[in-house]
Protein backbone atom coordinates (compact mmCIF):
# COMPACT_ATOMS: atom_id res chain seq x y z
CA UNK A 1 0.00 0.00 0.00
CA UNK A 2 1.14 3.37 -0.99
CA UNK A 3 -0.25 6.63 0.92
CA UNK A 4 -1.34 6.84 4.21
CA UNK A 5 -4.71 7.09 6.21
CA UNK A 6 -4.69 9.42 9.36
CA UNK A 7 -7.21 8.02 12.35
CA UNK A 8 -7.96 10.75 14.94
CA UNK A 9 -9.64 9.27 17.91
CA UNK A 10 -10.12 11.92 20.53
CA UNK A 11 -11.96 13.32 23.85
CA UNK A 12 -14.84 15.10 23.91
CA UNK A 13 -13.84 18.91 24.06
CA UNK A 14 -10.44 18.60 23.08
CA UNK A 15 -10.42 19.74 19.64
CA UNK A 16 -10.12 16.78 17.90
CA UNK A 17 -12.61 17.76 15.24
CA UNK A 18 -10.78 20.44 14.10
CA UNK A 19 -7.54 19.43 14.66
CA UNK A 20 -8.45 16.63 12.27
CA UNK A 21 -9.83 19.03 9.66
CA UNK A 22 -6.64 21.72 10.02
CA UNK A 23 -4.44 18.68 9.69
CA UNK A 24 -6.30 17.39 6.16
CA UNK A 25 -6.14 21.32 4.73
CA UNK A 26 -2.40 21.47 5.43
CA UNK A 27 -1.80 17.75 3.69
CA UNK A 28 -4.40 18.51 0.87
CA UNK A 29 -6.57 15.71 1.59
CA UNK A 30 -9.77 14.91 2.83
CA UNK A 31 -11.61 14.87 6.38
CA UNK A 32 -14.58 12.74 7.24
CA UNK A 33 -16.36 13.19 10.34
CA UNK A 34 -19.87 13.36 10.82
CA UNK A 35 -20.52 12.76 6.71
CA UNK A 36 -19.24 9.60 7.34
CA UNK A 37 -23.10 8.98 8.57
CA UNK A 38 -24.16 10.08 5.52
CA UNK A 39 -21.85 7.82 3.57
CA UNK A 40 -22.75 4.90 5.42
CA UNK A 41 -26.20 5.32 4.75
CA UNK A 42 -25.87 5.32 1.01
CA UNK A 43 -23.80 2.29 1.76
CA UNK A 44 -26.18 0.77 3.62
CA UNK A 45 -29.57 1.51 2.41
CA UNK A 46 -30.09 2.40 6.31
CA UNK A 47 -31.38 5.93 6.56
CA UNK A 48 -29.45 8.73 8.48
CA UNK A 49 -31.34 9.53 11.05
CA UNK A 50 -31.84 5.57 11.75
CA UNK A 51 -27.37 5.32 11.83
CA UNK A 52 -27.37 8.40 13.95
CA UNK A 53 -30.18 6.84 16.72
CA UNK A 54 -27.92 3.79 16.78
CA UNK A 55 -24.51 5.62 16.93
CA UNK A 56 -26.21 7.49 20.18
CA UNK A 57 -27.83 4.69 21.51
CA UNK A 58 -24.33 2.43 21.80
CA UNK A 59 -22.92 5.59 23.41
CA UNK A 60 -25.61 5.36 26.31
CA UNK A 61 -25.51 3.66 29.48
CA UNK A 62 -28.41 1.80 31.28
CA UNK A 63 -28.90 2.00 34.95
CA UNK A 64 -26.37 0.24 36.90
CA UNK A 65 -23.79 0.55 33.70
CA UNK A 66 -25.51 -2.47 31.67
CA UNK A 67 -24.67 -2.68 27.89
CA UNK A 68 -27.25 -3.54 25.56
CA UNK A 69 -25.40 -4.04 21.64
CA UNK A 70 -28.90 -4.95 19.44
CA UNK A 71 -28.92 -5.76 16.00
CA UNK A 72 -29.72 -2.54 14.43
CA UNK A 73 -26.30 -0.81 16.42
CA UNK A 74 -24.27 -4.03 14.72
CA UNK A 75 -25.56 -3.51 11.34
CA UNK A 76 -24.95 0.36 11.15
CA UNK A 77 -21.64 -0.35 12.94
CA UNK A 78 -20.65 -3.29 10.08
CA UNK A 79 -21.76 -0.31 7.20
CA UNK A 80 -19.65 2.34 8.88
CA UNK A 81 -16.51 0.09 9.24
CA UNK A 82 -17.46 -0.74 5.33
CA UNK A 83 -17.45 2.85 4.86
CA UNK A 84 -14.40 2.84 6.43
CA UNK A 85 -12.03 0.65 4.99
CA UNK A 86 -13.44 1.81 1.44
CA UNK A 87 -12.34 5.25 2.10
CA UNK A 88 -9.07 4.38 3.46
CA UNK A 89 -8.43 2.19 -0.20
CA UNK A 90 -9.17 5.44 -2.36
CA UNK A 91 -6.39 7.39 -1.08
CA UNK A 92 -4.78 9.50 1.46
CA UNK A 93 -7.77 10.92 3.87
CA UNK A 94 -8.38 11.68 7.75
CA UNK A 95 -10.70 9.69 9.50
CA UNK A 96 -12.04 11.17 12.67
CA UNK A 97 -13.73 8.76 15.25
CA UNK A 98 -15.45 6.21 14.59
CA UNK A 99 -13.50 3.41 16.02
CA UNK A 100 -11.36 3.62 12.80
CA UNK A 101 -8.06 3.26 14.64
CA UNK A 102 -9.54 -0.63 15.30
CA UNK A 103 -11.20 -0.99 12.00
CA UNK A 104 -8.12 0.35 9.45
CA UNK A 105 -6.32 -2.77 12.23
CA UNK A 106 -2.36 -3.16 11.24
CA UNK A 107 -2.18 -1.52 7.80
CA UNK A 108 0.65 -0.23 7.28
CA UNK A 109 0.15 3.10 5.97
CA UNK A 110 -2.71 3.52 8.81
CA UNK A 111 -1.45 6.82 11.39
CA UNK A 112 -3.27 6.67 14.45
CA UNK A 113 -3.41 9.71 16.63
CA UNK A 114 -5.17 10.23 20.05
CA UNK A 115 -6.00 14.03 21.41
CA UNK A 116 -7.21 14.52 24.55
CA UNK A 117 -6.34 17.76 26.61
CA UNK A 118 -6.95 18.32 30.64
CA UNK A 119 -11.04 18.45 32.06
CA UNK A 120 -10.89 21.98 32.70
CA UNK A 121 -9.27 23.22 29.28
CA UNK A 122 -12.20 21.22 27.67
CA UNK A 123 -15.24 22.43 29.19
CA UNK A 124 -13.64 25.99 29.37
CA UNK A 125 -13.99 24.89 25.01
CA UNK A 126 -17.12 23.20 25.20
CA UNK A 127 -18.80 26.51 26.92
CA UNK A 128 -16.83 28.85 23.89
CA UNK A 129 -17.30 26.69 21.11
CA UNK A 130 -20.58 24.31 21.81
CA UNK A 131 -22.20 27.60 23.63
CA UNK A 132 -22.75 25.48 26.19
CA UNK A 133 -23.74 27.17 29.40
CA UNK A 134 -25.58 24.86 31.67
CA UNK A 135 -24.24 24.61 35.09
CA UNK A 136 -23.31 21.20 34.67
CA UNK A 137 -21.24 21.50 32.20
CA UNK A 138 -18.72 19.20 33.17
CA UNK A 139 -21.01 16.41 33.63
CA UNK A 140 -21.86 16.44 30.53
CA UNK A 141 -18.28 16.29 29.28
CA UNK A 142 -17.71 13.56 31.48
CA UNK A 143 -20.88 11.75 30.42
CA UNK A 144 -19.62 12.27 26.51
CA UNK A 145 -16.37 10.64 27.37
CA UNK A 146 -17.99 7.67 29.15
CA UNK A 147 -19.81 7.00 26.31
CA UNK A 148 -16.68 7.04 23.99
CA UNK A 149 -14.98 5.09 25.98
CA UNK A 150 -18.07 2.49 26.52
CA UNK A 151 -18.58 2.55 22.42
CA UNK A 152 -15.44 2.28 22.05
CA UNK A 153 -14.70 -0.62 24.37
CA UNK A 154 -17.97 -2.65 22.96
CA UNK A 155 -17.09 -2.52 19.48
CA UNK A 156 -13.53 -3.62 19.93
CA UNK A 157 -12.60 -4.96 23.34
CA UNK A 158 -10.13 -3.15 24.37
CA UNK A 159 -10.10 -0.10 26.84
CA UNK A 160 -10.42 3.52 25.52
CA UNK A 161 -7.18 5.40 25.12
CA UNK A 162 -4.42 2.95 25.85
CA UNK A 163 -1.04 5.00 24.88
CA UNK A 164 0.31 1.92 22.95
CA UNK A 165 -2.24 1.73 20.45
CA UNK A 166 -1.85 5.13 19.17
CA UNK A 167 1.64 6.25 17.28
CA UNK A 168 0.93 9.72 18.39
CA UNK A 169 -1.30 10.70 21.01
CA UNK A 170 -1.06 14.35 22.55
CA UNK A 171 -2.45 17.14 24.84
CA UNK A 172 -4.26 19.89 22.75
CA UNK A 173 -3.51 21.91 25.37
CA UNK A 174 0.22 21.48 25.15
CA UNK A 175 -0.04 21.83 21.30
CA UNK A 176 -3.08 24.23 20.70
CA UNK A 177 -5.21 23.32 17.92
CA UNK A 178 -3.09 25.05 14.79
CA UNK A 179 0.45 22.79 16.82
CA UNK A 180 -1.67 19.40 17.01
CA UNK A 181 -2.42 19.69 12.97
CA UNK A 182 0.88 20.22 12.43
CA UNK A 183 2.41 17.59 14.31
CA UNK A 184 0.05 15.30 12.55
CA UNK A 185 1.10 16.74 9.48
CA UNK A 186 4.73 16.35 10.07
CA UNK A 187 4.04 12.72 11.19
CA UNK A 188 2.18 11.93 7.76
CA UNK A 189 5.11 13.51 5.73
CA UNK A 190 7.79 11.42 7.51
CA UNK A 191 5.64 8.25 7.00
CA UNK A 192 5.36 9.18 3.48
CA UNK A 193 9.18 10.05 2.82
CA UNK A 194 9.81 6.37 4.97
CA UNK A 195 7.86 4.71 2.37
CA UNK A 196 9.45 6.49 -0.41
CA UNK A 197 13.07 6.07 0.69
CA UNK A 198 11.78 1.42 1.65
CA UNK A 199 10.54 1.44 -2.43
CA UNK A 200 13.83 2.99 -3.23
CA UNK A 201 15.69 0.28 -1.64
CA UNK B 1 8.81 30.26 35.23
CA UNK B 2 10.10 30.97 31.50
CA UNK B 3 11.30 28.12 29.35
CA UNK B 4 10.85 24.82 29.72
CA UNK B 5 11.93 21.34 30.76
CA UNK B 6 11.36 18.20 28.45
CA UNK B 7 10.68 15.05 30.80
CA UNK B 8 11.29 11.58 28.40
CA UNK B 9 9.98 8.21 29.69
CA UNK B 10 10.56 5.46 27.07
CA UNK B 11 10.43 1.70 27.14
CA UNK B 12 13.75 -0.20 26.66
CA UNK B 13 14.92 -0.28 22.76
CA UNK B 14 12.64 2.57 21.54
CA UNK B 15 14.95 4.58 20.71
CA UNK B 16 14.32 7.07 23.92
CA UNK B 17 18.01 8.08 24.70
CA UNK B 18 18.68 9.10 21.34
CA UNK B 19 15.78 10.55 20.46
CA UNK B 20 16.20 12.66 23.81
CA UNK B 21 19.75 13.54 23.00
CA UNK B 22 18.85 14.79 18.76
CA UNK B 23 15.91 16.86 20.81
CA UNK B 24 18.07 18.35 22.91
CA UNK B 25 21.20 19.07 19.86
CA UNK B 26 18.20 20.21 17.69
CA UNK B 27 17.16 23.25 20.79
CA UNK B 28 20.95 23.63 21.82
CA UNK B 29 19.91 22.86 25.22
CA UNK B 30 21.72 19.78 27.46
CA UNK B 31 20.60 16.52 27.63
CA UNK B 32 20.98 14.69 31.20
CA UNK B 33 20.48 10.95 31.45
CA UNK B 34 23.07 8.59 32.90
CA UNK B 35 25.57 11.32 33.39
CA UNK B 36 22.82 12.06 36.44
CA UNK B 37 24.02 9.40 38.64
CA UNK B 38 27.24 10.98 39.39
CA UNK B 39 25.63 14.64 39.34
CA UNK B 40 23.33 12.87 42.63
CA UNK B 41 26.53 11.41 43.67
CA UNK B 42 27.43 14.86 43.92
CA UNK B 43 25.25 16.74 45.35
CA UNK B 44 24.22 13.84 48.28
CA UNK B 45 27.62 12.71 49.20
CA UNK B 46 26.36 8.78 47.91
CA UNK B 47 29.29 7.48 45.89
CA UNK B 48 27.86 6.70 42.24
CA UNK B 49 28.28 3.27 42.39
CA UNK B 50 25.86 2.81 45.68
CA UNK B 51 23.32 4.87 43.54
CA UNK B 52 23.46 3.04 40.43
CA UNK B 53 23.28 -0.32 42.56
CA UNK B 54 20.00 1.00 44.54
CA UNK B 55 18.66 2.06 41.71
CA UNK B 56 19.51 -1.38 39.86
CA UNK B 57 18.18 -2.76 42.79
CA UNK B 58 14.78 -0.66 42.40
CA UNK B 59 14.29 -1.97 39.26
CA UNK B 60 14.60 -5.80 40.38
CA UNK B 61 11.44 -7.76 41.05
CA UNK B 62 11.45 -9.91 43.92
CA UNK B 63 10.33 -13.58 43.62
CA UNK B 64 6.39 -13.65 43.15
CA UNK B 65 6.73 -10.22 42.80
CA UNK B 66 7.60 -9.20 46.00
CA UNK B 67 8.92 -5.55 46.19
CA UNK B 68 11.10 -4.28 48.65
CA UNK B 69 11.78 -0.71 48.83
CA UNK B 70 14.80 0.12 51.40
CA UNK B 71 15.84 3.45 53.02
CA UNK B 72 19.30 2.88 50.55
CA UNK B 73 16.82 2.79 47.60
CA UNK B 74 14.92 6.18 48.91
CA UNK B 75 17.60 7.88 49.48
CA UNK B 76 19.13 7.43 46.35
CA UNK B 77 15.38 8.54 44.71
CA UNK B 78 15.40 11.57 46.79
CA UNK B 79 19.10 13.10 45.97
CA UNK B 80 17.87 12.17 42.11
CA UNK B 81 14.79 14.31 42.40
CA UNK B 82 16.54 17.46 43.84
CA UNK B 83 19.45 17.02 40.87
CA UNK B 84 16.63 16.96 38.59
CA UNK B 85 14.30 19.86 39.79
CA UNK B 86 17.70 21.69 40.40
CA UNK B 87 18.65 21.26 36.88
CA UNK B 88 15.23 22.27 36.10
CA UNK B 89 15.59 25.55 37.54
CA UNK B 90 18.84 26.62 35.62
CA UNK B 91 17.04 26.36 32.28
CA UNK B 92 15.65 24.62 29.22
CA UNK B 93 17.01 20.55 29.43
CA UNK B 94 16.23 17.41 28.34
CA UNK B 95 15.97 14.35 31.22
CA UNK B 96 15.68 11.20 30.28
CA UNK B 97 13.74 8.68 32.69
CA UNK B 98 14.46 8.49 36.45
CA UNK B 99 10.40 9.28 36.84
CA UNK B 100 11.03 13.22 35.64
CA UNK B 101 7.79 13.57 34.72
CA UNK B 102 6.69 12.63 38.26
CA UNK B 103 9.25 14.53 39.96
CA UNK B 104 8.70 17.96 37.80
CA UNK B 105 4.97 17.68 38.74
CA UNK B 106 2.70 20.04 37.44
CA UNK B 107 4.87 23.07 36.47
CA UNK B 108 3.68 24.95 33.88
CA UNK B 109 7.33 24.48 31.77
CA UNK B 110 7.32 21.12 31.68
CA UNK B 111 6.22 18.87 28.30
CA UNK B 112 6.51 15.18 29.36
CA UNK B 113 7.52 12.85 26.41
CA UNK B 114 6.78 8.97 26.13
CA UNK B 115 8.65 6.90 23.38
CA UNK B 116 7.26 3.41 23.08
CA UNK B 117 7.49 0.99 19.76
CA UNK B 118 6.32 -2.23 19.18
CA UNK B 119 8.29 -5.23 21.03
CA UNK B 120 9.76 -7.18 17.51
CA UNK B 121 11.33 -3.84 16.27
CA UNK B 122 12.72 -2.78 19.93
CA UNK B 123 14.25 -6.42 20.03
CA UNK B 124 15.37 -5.48 16.76
CA UNK B 125 17.07 -2.47 17.95
CA UNK B 126 18.31 -3.52 20.86
CA UNK B 127 20.32 -6.43 19.19
CA UNK B 128 22.02 -4.20 16.74
CA UNK B 129 22.64 -0.84 19.56
CA UNK B 130 23.77 -3.13 22.27
CA UNK B 131 25.25 -6.02 20.35
CA UNK B 132 22.85 -8.43 22.43
CA UNK B 133 22.68 -11.67 20.92
CA UNK B 134 21.09 -13.92 23.46
CA UNK B 135 18.22 -16.39 22.38
CA UNK B 136 15.96 -15.19 25.16
CA UNK B 137 16.62 -11.29 24.08
CA UNK B 138 13.05 -10.75 24.02
CA UNK B 139 12.57 -12.22 27.83
CA UNK B 140 15.75 -9.33 28.53
CA UNK B 141 13.47 -6.73 26.90
CA UNK B 142 10.44 -7.79 29.05
CA UNK B 143 12.42 -7.91 31.97
CA UNK B 144 13.80 -4.55 31.60
CA UNK B 145 11.05 -2.53 31.02
CA UNK B 146 9.11 -4.71 33.90
CA UNK B 147 11.93 -3.24 36.56
CA UNK B 148 10.94 0.05 34.46
CA UNK B 149 7.43 0.22 35.58
CA UNK B 150 8.05 -1.20 38.70
CA UNK B 151 10.62 1.50 39.57
CA UNK B 152 8.02 4.28 38.31
CA UNK B 153 5.01 3.09 39.72
CA UNK B 154 6.68 2.25 43.41
CA UNK B 155 8.07 5.70 43.48
CA UNK B 156 5.18 7.03 41.86
CA UNK B 157 1.74 5.13 43.34
CA UNK B 158 1.03 5.54 39.60
CA UNK B 159 0.46 2.45 36.85
CA UNK B 160 3.45 3.39 34.08
CA UNK B 161 2.45 4.62 30.61
CA UNK B 162 -0.79 6.13 31.32
CA UNK B 163 -1.83 8.48 27.84
CA UNK B 164 -2.86 10.91 29.76
CA UNK B 165 -0.06 11.94 31.81
CA UNK B 166 2.00 12.60 28.49
CA UNK B 167 2.28 16.15 25.90
CA UNK B 168 3.32 13.76 23.38
CA UNK B 169 3.59 9.83 23.46
CA UNK B 170 4.85 8.28 20.29
CA UNK B 171 5.49 5.28 18.83
CA UNK B 172 9.21 5.58 17.48
CA UNK B 173 8.53 2.96 14.60
CA UNK B 174 6.27 5.27 12.51
CA UNK B 175 8.64 8.21 13.09
CA UNK B 176 12.10 6.85 13.34
CA UNK B 177 14.79 8.48 15.56
CA UNK B 178 15.24 11.53 13.79
CA UNK B 179 11.29 12.35 13.25
CA UNK B 180 10.71 11.60 16.70
CA UNK B 181 13.43 14.56 17.69
CA UNK B 182 11.79 16.78 15.22
CA UNK B 183 8.39 16.40 16.75
CA UNK B 184 9.70 17.11 20.22
CA UNK B 185 11.48 19.96 19.26
CA UNK B 186 8.77 21.53 17.46
CA UNK B 187 6.05 20.61 20.59
CA UNK B 188 8.84 22.73 22.53
CA UNK B 189 9.06 25.43 19.90
CA UNK B 190 5.04 25.73 19.91
CA UNK B 191 5.53 25.69 24.20
CA UNK B 192 7.85 28.77 23.88
CA UNK B 193 6.10 30.97 21.23
CA UNK B 194 2.58 30.54 23.03
CA UNK B 195 4.85 31.43 26.78
CA UNK B 196 5.96 34.51 24.44
CA UNK B 197 2.06 35.83 22.98
CA UNK B 198 0.80 34.80 26.96
CA UNK B 199 3.42 37.49 27.97
CA UNK B 200 2.59 39.80 25.47
CA UNK B 201 -1.42 39.73 26.12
Amino acid sequence: MSGYVISISREFGSGGRRIGARAAKLLGIPCYDRDLIQKTAEKSGLSPAFIARAEARAKRLLPLGVQLRGPAELQAFFAQSEVILELADQGPCVIVGRCSDYVLGDRPGCLKIFIHAPLADRVSRCAEEYHLSAPNIMDRVREIDRGRASYYSRHTGRPWGELRRYDLALNSSATGIDGAAELIASLARMKLARQTSDREL
